[in-house]
């Protein structure tokens, strides 16, 4: 009944969500989910304040998109390192899913 | 040290927490994680608007719940799509984790 | 291009959060994501009442911290164990990654 899918997470600030949004579309999600998110870090963003305590003032956005095909979830991947990721901070990374309904994704 | 376990992630509309987390513990599930969430797309619910990059607006629920066995995840996954998603938008997947304090679960 | 990496995910009170995240900085986590979340249950938080549903009252956070190496994920976590868990209600988990530009993590 389950079906094996990638999940594409990307986590960057708030101002970038349409434009990474758009850029999943135009890769061929069918769908995302948005969640306010806070946080620190030299992986993450560069941060210029240690106020991501300050439950808030979350000034990021964790996307997440899910996908049928890997080839698909790199290539969404690699468009927003290229085009958002190059310029602006942010953080990308894949985790293995199981899906149902796979008609949908 | 750690267990492998299975988590089970609805992402719905909010007025359906209620009906979902009940589910969730009359099959088993000892406990959940709720986060306030948006999103877009066929996959994921009927959006009848483009505003969920609005972020205030957000009027989706992720709620997460982890198991010990398999079996129980799809028995809590197959019981919110049968009583829930048959006539509701939402989205059901599971995840493979490591869990601590496995009594817990 | 990826490569695997270990997320620590870990959901505890709010007011924990500078101490949990300290922890996760002393055990080398170079960043860390925060979000708002709220829940129930047994394995999770000491809930002495049933208003996980009031989204308003979200009184927990949810932690995640991506590390390359196994090992140092299981120390974070074992850290945060026996320096917060043993007095104070919260749970942990590990999940399988993949991330792009290892450096950073």
């Amino acid at each position: 009944m389950f079906h094996t899918a990638v999940k594409v997470i990307i986590v960057t600030e708030k101002f970038l969500q349409e434009r990474v949004c758009s850029l999943i579309e135009s890769g061929g999600g069918k769908g995302y989910t948005l969640v306010s998110a806070g946080g620190k870090g030299l992986h993450h963003l560069h941060s210029t304040d240690d106020k991501a305590s300050v439950i808030e003032g979350f000034g990021n956005i964790k996307i997440e998109v899910i996908v049928r095909d890997r080839s698909k979830a790199e290539a969404i991947a690699e468009t927003v390192m290229q085009n958002v990721f190059r310029e602006y901070p942010g953080i990308i990374y894949l985790e293995n899913v199981e899906i149902w309904r796979e008609e949908r994704f």
